[in-house]
Protein backbone atom coordinates (compact mmCIF):
# COMPACT_ATOMS: atom_id res chain seq x y z
CA UNK A 1 0.00 0.00 0.00
CA UNK A 2 1.54 3.37 -1.08
CA UNK A 3 0.09 7.12 -1.50
CA UNK A 4 -0.73 6.26 -4.73
CA UNK A 5 -3.04 3.31 -4.11
CA UNK A 6 -6.69 3.83 -4.76
CA UNK A 7 -9.36 4.57 -2.04
CA UNK A 8 -11.70 1.45 -1.93
CA UNK A 9 -15.46 2.70 -1.54
CA UNK A 10 -18.26 -0.20 -0.91
CA UNK A 11 -22.14 -0.10 -1.11
CA UNK A 12 -24.44 -2.99 -1.42
CA UNK A 13 -25.58 -1.54 -4.75
CA UNK A 14 -25.38 1.31 -7.00
CA UNK A 15 -25.94 4.26 -4.40
CA UNK A 16 -22.24 4.54 -2.94
CA UNK A 17 -21.65 6.20 -6.43
CA UNK A 18 -22.81 9.08 -5.04
CA UNK A 19 -20.12 9.07 -2.53
CA UNK A 20 -17.58 8.45 -5.67
CA UNK A 21 -18.93 11.20 -7.35
CA UNK A 22 -18.39 13.76 -4.34
CA UNK A 23 -14.95 12.35 -3.98
CA UNK A 24 -13.86 12.77 -7.75
CA UNK A 25 -14.66 16.16 -7.60
CA UNK A 26 -13.37 16.61 -3.85
CA UNK A 27 -10.07 14.30 -4.74
CA UNK A 28 -9.85 14.32 -8.62
CA UNK A 29 -6.33 13.39 -8.37
CA UNK A 30 -7.34 10.33 -6.22
CA UNK A 31 -7.75 6.70 -7.84
CA UNK A 32 -11.04 4.98 -6.41
CA UNK A 33 -11.95 1.15 -6.74
CA UNK A 34 -15.83 0.91 -6.26
CA UNK A 35 -17.08 -2.24 -5.30
CA UNK A 36 -21.46 -2.84 -5.76
CA UNK A 37 -22.53 -6.17 -4.45
CA UNK A 38 -25.45 -5.83 -6.88
CA UNK A 39 -26.00 -9.57 -6.83
CA UNK A 40 -27.31 -9.37 -3.09
CA UNK A 41 -28.64 -5.63 -3.17
CA UNK A 42 -30.65 -4.48 -0.78
CA UNK A 43 -29.38 -5.20 2.29
CA UNK A 44 -31.42 -3.18 4.28
CA UNK A 45 -34.04 -5.53 4.47
CA UNK A 46 -31.20 -8.65 5.55
CA UNK A 47 -30.36 -9.84 9.22
CA UNK A 48 -27.46 -8.04 10.98
CA UNK A 49 -25.35 -11.02 10.93
CA UNK A 50 -25.67 -11.52 7.26
CA UNK A 51 -24.59 -8.16 7.42
CA UNK A 52 -21.41 -8.63 8.63
CA UNK A 53 -20.36 -11.32 6.68
CA UNK A 54 -20.93 -9.76 3.59
CA UNK A 55 -19.23 -6.37 4.35
CA UNK A 56 -16.36 -8.61 5.48
CA UNK A 57 -15.88 -10.25 2.19
CA UNK A 58 -16.12 -6.82 0.41
CA UNK A 59 -13.48 -5.48 2.45
CA UNK A 60 -11.30 -7.98 2.28
CA UNK A 61 -11.71 -8.27 -1.70
CA UNK A 62 -10.73 -4.26 -1.32
CA UNK A 63 -8.12 -4.96 0.73
CA UNK A 64 -6.22 -7.41 -1.78
CA UNK A 65 -6.65 -5.07 -4.24
CA UNK A 66 -3.72 -2.85 -2.01
CA UNK A 67 -6.69 0.27 -1.40
CA UNK A 68 -5.23 2.39 1.07
CA UNK A 69 -8.80 4.26 2.89
CA UNK A 70 -11.90 2.06 3.49
CA UNK A 71 -15.32 4.02 2.74
CA UNK A 72 -18.09 2.77 3.75
CA UNK A 73 -20.64 3.98 1.57
CA UNK A 74 -23.47 2.46 2.85
CA UNK A 75 -25.75 3.32 5.34
CA UNK A 76 -27.12 0.24 6.52
CA UNK A 77 -23.37 -1.21 6.47
CA UNK A 78 -22.34 1.24 8.10
CA UNK A 79 -24.37 1.10 10.80
CA UNK A 80 -24.40 -2.30 11.36
CA UNK A 81 -20.71 -3.67 10.25
CA UNK A 82 -18.07 -0.40 11.17
CA UNK A 83 -16.73 -2.31 13.66
CA UNK A 84 -16.75 -5.76 12.04
CA UNK A 85 -14.36 -3.78 9.34
CA UNK A 86 -12.14 -1.79 11.76
CA UNK A 87 -11.07 -5.32 13.28
CA UNK A 88 -10.12 -6.79 10.04
CA UNK A 89 -8.32 -3.47 8.22
CA UNK A 90 -4.96 -1.88 8.51
CA UNK A 91 -6.16 1.27 6.87
CA UNK A 92 -8.26 4.03 7.83
CA UNK A 93 -11.92 2.63 8.07
CA UNK A 94 -14.65 5.69 7.14
CA UNK A 95 -18.06 5.25 7.15
CA UNK A 96 -21.23 7.65 5.74
CA UNK A 97 -23.28 8.22 9.22
CA UNK A 98 -20.49 9.50 11.10
CA UNK A 99 -19.32 12.06 8.46
CA UNK A 100 -23.21 12.83 8.15
CA UNK A 101 -23.54 13.48 11.43
CA UNK A 102 -20.63 15.49 12.66
CA UNK A 103 -21.22 17.98 9.46
CA UNK A 104 -25.01 18.27 10.44
CA UNK A 105 -24.27 19.07 13.87
CA UNK A 106 -21.54 21.87 12.67
CA UNK A 107 -24.54 23.47 10.89
CA UNK A 108 -27.48 23.37 12.85
CA UNK A 109 -27.87 26.42 14.90
CA UNK A 110 -31.25 25.23 16.98
CA UNK A 111 -30.00 21.22 17.17
CA UNK A 112 -32.84 20.58 16.13
CA UNK A 113 -31.95 18.15 13.20
CA UNK A 114 -34.03 15.29 10.94
CA UNK A 115 -32.66 12.37 9.66
CA UNK A 116 -34.29 10.63 6.43
CA UNK A 117 -33.52 7.17 5.38
CA UNK A 118 -34.50 3.76 4.49
CA UNK A 119 -36.24 2.00 7.06
CA UNK A 120 -33.83 -0.10 8.28
CA UNK A 121 -31.42 2.56 8.34
CA UNK A 122 -34.29 4.89 10.68
CA UNK A 123 -35.23 1.70 12.88
CA UNK A 124 -31.32 0.89 13.29
CA UNK A 125 -31.07 4.16 14.98
CA UNK A 126 -27.73 5.01 14.00
CA UNK A 127 -27.83 8.70 13.33
CA UNK A 128 -29.62 9.23 16.64
CA UNK A 129 -27.17 7.75 18.55
CA UNK A 130 -24.34 8.89 16.66
CA UNK A 131 -25.59 12.50 17.08
CA UNK A 132 -26.52 12.27 20.91
CA UNK A 133 -22.54 11.21 21.27
CA UNK A 134 -21.45 13.89 19.36
CA UNK A 135 -23.46 16.60 21.59
CA UNK A 136 -26.21 15.12 23.82
CA UNK A 137 -28.52 18.54 23.86
CA UNK A 138 -29.35 17.86 20.02
CA UNK A 139 -32.85 17.31 19.13
CA UNK A 140 -33.36 14.46 16.72
CA UNK A 141 -36.75 13.67 14.10
CA UNK A 142 -36.26 10.98 12.33
CA UNK A 143 -38.56 9.77 9.48
CA UNK A 144 -38.03 6.05 7.13
CA UNK A 145 -38.89 7.12 3.38
CA UNK A 146 -38.91 3.82 1.68
CA UNK A 147 -40.14 5.28 -1.53
CA UNK A 148 -37.31 7.12 -2.03
CA UNK A 149 -34.91 4.84 -3.18
CA UNK A 150 -37.31 3.26 -6.22
CA UNK A 151 -38.38 6.64 -7.17
CA UNK A 152 -34.81 7.72 -7.83
CA UNK A 153 -34.19 4.66 -9.75
CA UNK A 154 -37.26 5.46 -11.64
CA UNK A 155 -35.96 8.31 -12.49
CA UNK A 156 -38.63 10.59 -11.38
CA UNK A 157 -36.40 12.99 -9.53
CA UNK A 158 -38.23 15.74 -10.25
CA UNK A 159 -42.57 14.25 -10.72
CA UNK A 160 -45.86 15.01 -9.26
CA UNK A 161 -45.77 12.22 -7.49
CA UNK A 162 -42.07 12.24 -5.74
CA UNK A 163 -43.02 16.12 -4.63
CA UNK A 164 -46.45 14.54 -2.89
CA UNK A 165 -43.97 11.99 -1.56
CA UNK A 166 -41.53 13.86 0.03
CA UNK A 167 -44.47 16.79 1.62
CA UNK A 168 -45.94 13.17 3.00
CA UNK A 169 -42.94 12.18 4.49
CA UNK A 170 -41.58 15.55 5.85
CA UNK A 171 -44.71 16.81 6.84
CA UNK A 172 -44.29 15.23 10.66
CA UNK A 173 -40.62 16.29 10.75
CA UNK A 174 -41.08 20.02 9.73
CA UNK A 175 -43.51 20.49 12.39
CA UNK A 176 -40.91 19.67 15.22
CA UNK A 177 -39.26 23.17 13.69
CA UNK A 178 -35.56 21.33 12.47
CA UNK A 179 -33.05 23.93 10.60
CA UNK A 180 -31.05 21.03 9.29
CA UNK A 181 -31.74 17.93 7.27
CA UNK A 182 -29.17 14.63 7.23
CA UNK A 183 -30.02 13.12 3.31
CA UNK A 184 -29.48 9.73 5.69
CA UNK A 185 -29.34 7.44 2.28
CA UNK A 186 -26.64 7.21 -0.44
CA UNK A 187 -29.78 7.57 -3.21
CA UNK A 188 -31.17 10.76 -1.87
CA UNK A 189 -28.44 13.47 -3.35
CA UNK A 190 -30.13 12.80 -6.30
CA UNK A 191 -33.23 14.81 -4.92
CA UNK A 192 -31.81 17.50 -3.72
CA UNK A 193 -33.49 19.85 -5.59
CA UNK A 194 -36.78 18.90 -5.08
CA UNK A 195 -36.05 18.54 -1.36
CA UNK A 196 -34.63 21.30 -1.04
CA UNK A 197 -38.04 23.12 -2.89
CA UNK A 198 -40.78 20.76 -0.13
CA UNK A 199 -38.07 22.07 2.87
CA UNK A 200 -37.59 25.71 2.07
CA UNK A 201 -35.04 28.00 2.74
CA UNK A 202 -35.06 27.68 6.50
CA UNK A 203 -34.03 24.06 6.71
CA UNK A 204 -30.36 23.34 5.25
CA UNK A 205 -29.98 20.05 3.59
CA UNK A 206 -26.98 17.54 4.78
CA UNK A 207 -25.38 15.59 2.08
CA UNK A 208 -23.78 12.76 3.73
CA UNK A 209 -21.48 12.21 0.81
CA UNK A 210 -20.44 15.59 0.47
CA UNK A 211 -19.65 14.65 3.69
CA UNK A 212 -17.55 12.00 3.41
CA UNK A 213 -15.50 13.24 0.22
CA UNK A 214 -14.78 16.30 3.36
CA UNK A 215 -13.77 13.58 5.89
CA UNK A 216 -11.70 11.73 3.43
CA UNK A 217 -9.22 14.45 2.24
CA UNK A 218 -9.11 15.19 5.90
CA UNK A 219 -8.15 11.94 6.98
CA UNK A 220 -6.04 11.44 3.84
CA UNK A 221 -3.89 14.46 4.89
CA UNK A 222 -3.46 13.85 8.35
CA UNK A 223 -2.44 10.18 7.79
CA UNK A 224 -0.08 11.44 4.85
CA UNK A 225 -1.67 9.67 2.88
CA UNK A 226 -2.25 11.92 0.00
CA UNK A 227 -1.62 11.39 -3.30
CA UNK A 228 1.93 12.89 -4.36
CA UNK A 229 2.11 11.97 -7.81
CA UNK A 230 0.97 13.39 -10.80
CA UNK A 231 -0.49 10.11 -12.44
CA UNK A 232 -4.22 10.52 -13.57
CA UNK A 233 -6.83 9.18 -11.46
CA UNK A 234 -7.93 5.54 -12.43
CA UNK A 235 -11.01 4.43 -11.73
CA UNK A 236 -12.52 0.93 -11.25
CA UNK A 237 -15.70 -0.43 -10.66
CA UNK A 238 -16.54 -4.29 -9.83
CA UNK A 239 -19.78 -5.21 -9.11
CA UNK A 240 -21.41 -8.60 -7.83
CA UNK A 241 -23.76 -9.16 -10.99
CA UNK A 242 -24.06 -7.18 -14.03
CA UNK A 243 -27.72 -6.05 -15.44
CA UNK A 244 -28.42 -3.74 -17.69
CA UNK A 245 -29.69 -1.62 -15.60
CA UNK A 246 -26.26 -0.91 -13.14
CA UNK A 247 -24.78 0.99 -15.93
CA UNK A 248 -27.55 3.32 -16.81
CA UNK A 249 -28.01 4.12 -12.81
CA UNK A 250 -24.18 4.78 -13.21
CA UNK A 251 -24.32 6.93 -15.73
CA UNK A 252 -27.41 9.02 -14.39
CA UNK A 253 -25.45 8.62 -10.28
CA UNK A 254 -22.00 10.00 -11.83
CA UNK A 255 -23.02 12.44 -14.68
CA UNK A 256 -20.29 10.14 -16.82
CA UNK A 257 -20.25 7.23 -18.47
CA UNK A 258 -18.24 4.19 -16.82
CA UNK A 259 -17.99 1.69 -19.73
CA UNK A 260 -14.66 -0.51 -20.28
CA UNK A 261 -13.66 0.30 -16.35
CA UNK A 262 -16.81 -2.02 -14.83
CA UNK A 263 -15.97 -5.51 -14.35
CA UNK A 264 -18.54 -8.22 -12.54
CA UNK A 265 -16.93 -10.49 -9.90
CA UNK A 266 -18.42 -13.73 -9.43
CA UNK A 267 -19.68 -14.92 -5.66
CA UNK A 268 -18.43 -15.97 -3.24
CA UNK A 269 -15.75 -13.26 -3.25
CA UNK B 1 -43.90 -38.70 -2.03
CA UNK B 2 -47.39 -39.32 -1.74
CA UNK B 3 -51.25 -37.69 -1.96
CA UNK B 4 -50.99 -36.29 1.29
CA UNK B 5 -47.83 -34.62 0.65
CA UNK B 6 -47.52 -30.61 -0.04
CA UNK B 7 -47.40 -28.32 -2.35
CA UNK B 8 -44.21 -26.37 -2.55
CA UNK B 9 -44.53 -22.83 -3.74
CA UNK B 10 -41.83 -20.59 -3.92
CA UNK B 11 -40.73 -16.85 -4.42
CA UNK B 12 -37.79 -14.14 -4.06
CA UNK B 13 -39.28 -12.94 -1.06
CA UNK B 14 -42.78 -12.06 0.33
CA UNK B 15 -44.75 -11.59 -2.78
CA UNK B 16 -45.39 -15.35 -3.69
CA UNK B 17 -47.67 -14.94 -0.40
CA UNK B 18 -50.36 -13.87 -2.39
CA UNK B 19 -50.55 -17.46 -4.34
CA UNK B 20 -50.60 -19.20 -0.89
CA UNK B 21 -53.59 -17.06 -0.04
CA UNK B 22 -55.10 -18.03 -3.31
CA UNK B 23 -54.38 -22.06 -3.03
CA UNK B 24 -55.66 -21.60 0.89
CA UNK B 25 -58.86 -20.19 -0.23
CA UNK B 26 -59.12 -22.75 -3.60
CA UNK B 27 -57.83 -26.02 -1.79
CA UNK B 28 -58.91 -25.77 1.88
CA UNK B 29 -57.32 -29.23 2.33
CA UNK B 30 -54.33 -29.40 0.77
CA UNK B 31 -51.05 -29.00 2.83
CA UNK B 32 -48.35 -25.67 1.46
CA UNK B 33 -44.50 -25.37 2.31
CA UNK B 34 -43.73 -21.79 1.42
CA UNK B 35 -40.03 -20.34 0.72
CA UNK B 36 -39.11 -17.12 0.34
CA UNK B 37 -35.62 -15.90 -0.84
CA UNK B 38 -35.90 -13.10 1.50
CA UNK B 39 -31.85 -13.15 1.91
CA UNK B 40 -31.70 -12.71 -2.25
CA UNK B 41 -34.70 -10.74 -2.82
CA UNK B 42 -35.32 -9.18 -5.14
CA UNK B 43 -34.29 -10.97 -8.19
CA UNK B 44 -35.63 -8.54 -10.64
CA UNK B 45 -32.12 -6.84 -11.06
CA UNK B 46 -30.04 -10.29 -11.31
CA UNK B 47 -28.49 -11.77 -14.12
CA UNK B 48 -30.34 -14.42 -15.18
CA UNK B 49 -27.26 -17.54 -15.03
CA UNK B 50 -28.02 -16.30 -10.95
CA UNK B 51 -31.35 -16.69 -10.84
CA UNK B 52 -31.63 -19.89 -12.36
CA UNK B 53 -28.70 -21.25 -10.17
CA UNK B 54 -31.12 -19.56 -7.11
CA UNK B 55 -34.21 -21.47 -8.63
CA UNK B 56 -32.56 -24.45 -8.83
CA UNK B 57 -31.29 -24.67 -5.21
CA UNK B 58 -34.89 -23.67 -4.13
CA UNK B 59 -36.16 -26.37 -5.91
CA UNK B 60 -33.75 -28.85 -5.04
CA UNK B 61 -35.05 -27.85 -1.49
CA UNK B 62 -38.87 -28.26 -2.01
CA UNK B 63 -38.10 -31.82 -3.37
CA UNK B 64 -36.18 -32.62 -0.63
CA UNK B 65 -39.69 -32.00 1.84
CA UNK B 66 -41.47 -34.39 -0.39
CA UNK B 67 -43.90 -31.75 -2.40
CA UNK B 68 -46.33 -33.48 -5.07
CA UNK B 69 -46.19 -30.21 -6.71
CA UNK B 70 -43.74 -27.17 -7.48
CA UNK B 71 -45.31 -23.92 -7.79
CA UNK B 72 -43.08 -21.19 -9.11
CA UNK B 73 -44.95 -18.30 -7.53
CA UNK B 74 -42.23 -15.51 -8.51
CA UNK B 75 -42.46 -13.61 -11.97
CA UNK B 76 -38.99 -13.63 -12.51
CA UNK B 77 -38.18 -17.05 -11.74
CA UNK B 78 -41.47 -18.10 -14.24
CA UNK B 79 -39.90 -16.36 -17.04
CA UNK B 80 -36.48 -17.12 -16.61
CA UNK B 81 -36.11 -20.64 -14.88
CA UNK B 82 -39.00 -22.64 -15.54
CA UNK B 83 -36.73 -24.79 -18.27
CA UNK B 84 -34.27 -25.33 -15.52
CA UNK B 85 -36.88 -26.61 -12.85
CA UNK B 86 -38.57 -28.62 -15.24
CA UNK B 87 -35.66 -30.70 -15.77
CA UNK B 88 -34.98 -31.38 -12.33
CA UNK B 89 -38.10 -32.06 -11.07
CA UNK B 90 -40.11 -35.65 -10.72
CA UNK B 91 -43.66 -33.58 -9.80
CA UNK B 92 -45.24 -31.49 -11.81
CA UNK B 93 -44.12 -27.66 -12.28
CA UNK B 94 -46.70 -24.58 -12.87
CA UNK B 95 -45.56 -21.19 -13.30
CA UNK B 96 -47.22 -18.46 -12.56
CA UNK B 97 -46.88 -16.49 -16.24
CA UNK B 98 -48.52 -19.05 -18.09
CA UNK B 99 -51.31 -19.05 -15.74
CA UNK B 100 -52.20 -15.95 -15.71
CA UNK B 101 -52.21 -15.51 -19.60
CA UNK B 102 -54.84 -18.49 -19.76
CA UNK B 103 -57.12 -16.82 -17.87
CA UNK B 104 -56.35 -13.52 -19.42
CA UNK B 105 -56.84 -15.12 -22.88
CA UNK B 106 -60.01 -16.87 -21.86
CA UNK B 107 -61.54 -13.77 -20.38
CA UNK B 108 -60.79 -11.47 -23.04
CA UNK B 109 -63.34 -10.55 -25.75
CA UNK B 110 -61.46 -8.12 -27.92
CA UNK B 111 -58.47 -9.75 -27.61
CA UNK B 112 -56.25 -6.55 -26.64
CA UNK B 113 -54.45 -6.99 -23.10
CA UNK B 114 -52.63 -4.84 -20.92
CA UNK B 115 -49.83 -6.60 -18.64
CA UNK B 116 -48.38 -4.57 -15.72
CA UNK B 117 -45.43 -5.72 -13.79
CA UNK B 118 -42.02 -5.10 -12.37
CA UNK B 119 -39.27 -3.75 -14.77
CA UNK B 120 -37.20 -7.26 -15.23
CA UNK B 121 -41.00 -9.07 -15.92
CA UNK B 122 -41.57 -6.69 -18.34
CA UNK B 123 -38.22 -6.34 -20.22
CA UNK B 124 -38.38 -9.74 -19.98
CA UNK B 125 -41.52 -10.00 -22.52
CA UNK B 126 -42.53 -13.35 -20.91
CA UNK B 127 -46.19 -12.47 -20.73
CA UNK B 128 -46.24 -11.37 -24.03
CA UNK B 129 -44.50 -14.13 -25.62
CA UNK B 130 -46.94 -16.56 -23.54
CA UNK B 131 -49.68 -14.89 -24.75
CA UNK B 132 -48.87 -14.64 -28.59
CA UNK B 133 -48.29 -18.43 -28.26
CA UNK B 134 -52.05 -19.19 -26.91
CA UNK B 135 -53.17 -16.80 -29.45
CA UNK B 136 -51.24 -15.24 -32.24
CA UNK B 137 -54.30 -12.73 -32.91
CA UNK B 138 -53.91 -11.28 -29.49
CA UNK B 139 -52.96 -7.51 -29.08
CA UNK B 140 -50.52 -6.84 -25.65
CA UNK B 141 -50.00 -3.53 -24.10
CA UNK B 142 -47.24 -4.15 -21.51
CA UNK B 143 -46.40 -1.37 -19.26
CA UNK B 144 -43.79 -1.57 -15.90
CA UNK B 145 -44.48 -0.12 -13.02
CA UNK B 146 -41.44 -0.35 -10.99
CA UNK B 147 -42.97 1.48 -7.77
CA UNK B 148 -45.96 -0.88 -6.97
CA UNK B 149 -44.04 -3.18 -4.89
CA UNK B 150 -42.53 -0.37 -2.32
CA UNK B 151 -45.70 1.38 -2.53
CA UNK B 152 -47.62 -2.05 -1.19
CA UNK B 153 -44.83 -2.92 1.30
CA UNK B 154 -45.14 0.44 2.49
CA UNK B 155 -48.72 -0.45 3.00
CA UNK B 156 -49.89 2.70 1.07
CA UNK B 157 -52.68 0.75 -0.82
CA UNK B 158 -54.96 3.14 -0.61
CA UNK B 159 -53.55 6.52 -1.05
CA UNK B 160 -53.48 9.52 -3.60
CA UNK B 161 -49.63 9.01 -4.32
CA UNK B 162 -50.30 5.39 -5.08
CA UNK B 163 -53.62 6.28 -7.14
CA UNK B 164 -51.21 9.18 -8.35
CA UNK B 165 -48.77 6.43 -9.78
CA UNK B 166 -51.57 4.26 -11.37
CA UNK B 167 -53.06 6.59 -13.49
CA UNK B 168 -49.10 7.94 -14.58
CA UNK B 169 -48.49 4.41 -15.60
CA UNK B 170 -52.01 3.08 -16.87
CA UNK B 171 -52.51 6.32 -18.90
CA UNK B 172 -51.05 4.98 -22.20
CA UNK B 173 -51.85 1.43 -21.67
CA UNK B 174 -55.90 2.21 -21.01
CA UNK B 175 -55.55 4.73 -24.31
CA UNK B 176 -54.87 1.28 -26.17
CA UNK B 177 -58.52 0.37 -25.41
CA UNK B 178 -57.49 -3.17 -23.62
CA UNK B 179 -60.74 -5.06 -21.99
CA UNK B 180 -58.69 -7.26 -19.58
CA UNK B 181 -55.30 -5.85 -17.74
CA UNK B 182 -52.97 -8.83 -15.91
CA UNK B 183 -51.73 -8.10 -13.44
CA UNK B 184 -47.67 -9.48 -13.59
CA UNK B 185 -46.18 -9.73 -9.97
CA UNK B 186 -47.44 -11.17 -7.11
CA UNK B 187 -47.70 -7.97 -5.11
CA UNK B 188 -50.50 -6.22 -7.02
CA UNK B 189 -53.62 -8.48 -6.02
CA UNK B 190 -53.19 -6.03 -2.78
CA UNK B 191 -53.78 -2.97 -5.20
CA UNK B 192 -56.52 -4.70 -6.60
CA UNK B 193 -59.32 -2.53 -5.65
CA UNK B 194 -57.42 1.10 -5.96
CA UNK B 195 -56.57 -0.75 -9.89
CA UNK B 196 -60.22 -1.69 -10.22
CA UNK B 197 -61.01 2.44 -9.82
CA UNK B 198 -58.41 3.41 -11.94
CA UNK B 199 -59.01 1.37 -14.94
CA UNK B 200 -62.80 1.50 -14.60
CA UNK B 201 -65.77 -1.24 -15.16
CA UNK B 202 -64.57 -1.52 -18.92
CA UNK B 203 -61.58 -3.64 -17.93
CA UNK B 204 -61.29 -7.44 -16.26
CA UNK B 205 -58.67 -7.28 -14.00
CA UNK B 206 -56.69 -10.79 -13.96
CA UNK B 207 -55.38 -11.82 -10.56
CA UNK B 208 -52.13 -14.48 -11.70
CA UNK B 209 -52.12 -15.78 -8.04
CA UNK B 210 -56.13 -16.66 -8.17
CA UNK B 211 -55.25 -18.04 -12.07
CA UNK B 212 -52.39 -20.07 -10.52
CA UNK B 213 -55.08 -21.57 -7.58
CA UNK B 214 -57.44 -22.48 -10.37
CA UNK B 215 -54.78 -24.25 -12.51
CA UNK B 216 -53.25 -25.88 -9.00
CA UNK B 217 -56.32 -27.53 -8.68
CA UNK B 218 -56.89 -28.65 -12.01
CA UNK B 219 -53.57 -30.38 -12.31
CA UNK B 220 -54.20 -31.91 -8.56
CA UNK B 221 -57.00 -33.92 -9.88
CA UNK B 222 -55.89 -34.65 -13.60
CA UNK B 223 -52.63 -36.32 -12.14
CA UNK B 224 -54.53 -38.19 -9.59
CA UNK B 225 -52.47 -36.25 -6.89
CA UNK B 226 -55.45 -34.48 -4.68
CA UNK B 227 -55.25 -35.09 -1.10
CA UNK B 228 -58.01 -37.43 -0.02
CA UNK B 229 -57.46 -37.86 4.00
CA UNK B 230 -59.37 -35.81 6.25
CA UNK B 231 -56.14 -34.62 8.27
CA UNK B 232 -56.47 -30.84 8.60
CA UNK B 233 -53.53 -28.64 5.76
CA UNK B 234 -50.45 -28.04 7.77
CA UNK B 235 -48.41 -24.86 6.42
CA UNK B 236 -44.71 -24.63 7.04
CA UNK B 237 -43.21 -21.10 5.93
CA UNK B 238 -38.93 -21.02 5.07
CA UNK B 239 -37.12 -18.19 4.37
CA UNK B 240 -33.51 -17.62 3.84
CA UNK B 241 -33.29 -14.58 6.42
CA UNK B 242 -35.55 -12.90 8.40
CA UNK B 243 -36.28 -9.39 9.29
CA UNK B 244 -39.46 -8.17 11.58
CA UNK B 245 -40.57 -6.74 8.33
CA UNK B 246 -41.63 -10.54 6.83
CA UNK B 247 -43.65 -11.16 9.58
CA UNK B 248 -45.54 -7.92 9.24
CA UNK B 249 -45.40 -8.23 5.12
CA UNK B 250 -47.29 -11.51 5.65
CA UNK B 251 -49.59 -10.74 7.97
CA UNK B 252 -50.63 -8.09 5.21
CA UNK B 253 -50.58 -10.71 2.79
CA UNK B 254 -52.21 -13.65 4.41
CA UNK B 255 -54.86 -12.06 6.53
CA UNK B 256 -53.41 -14.35 9.47
CA UNK B 257 -50.70 -15.02 11.67
CA UNK B 258 -47.74 -17.33 10.39
CA UNK B 259 -46.12 -17.07 14.17
CA UNK B 260 -44.91 -20.72 14.86
CA UNK B 261 -45.07 -22.31 11.24
CA UNK B 262 -41.87 -19.78 10.16
CA UNK B 263 -38.33 -21.22 10.00
CA UNK B 264 -35.30 -19.70 9.02
CA UNK B 265 -32.64 -21.61 6.71
CA UNK B 266 -29.32 -20.28 5.92
CA UNK B 267 -27.46 -19.83 2.69
CA UNK B 268 -26.08 -21.69 0.76
CA UNK B 269 -28.92 -24.70 0.84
Amino acid sequence: MEKSSPIGVFDSGVGGLTVVRALMERLPWESIIYFGDTARVPYGVKSEETIKQYAKEIAGFLLRHDVKLLVIACNTMSSVAYETVMSLSPVPVLEVIGAGARLAISVSRNKRIGVIGTPATISSNAYARKLFQLDSSVKVVSQACALFVPLVEEGWLDHPVTRLTAQEYLRPVLAEQIDTLILGCTHYPLLKALLKDVVGEGVTLVDSAEAMAELSYEVLWEKHLAKDSFKPAIYKFFVTDLPLRFQTMAERFLGRSIEGNLEVVRLPL
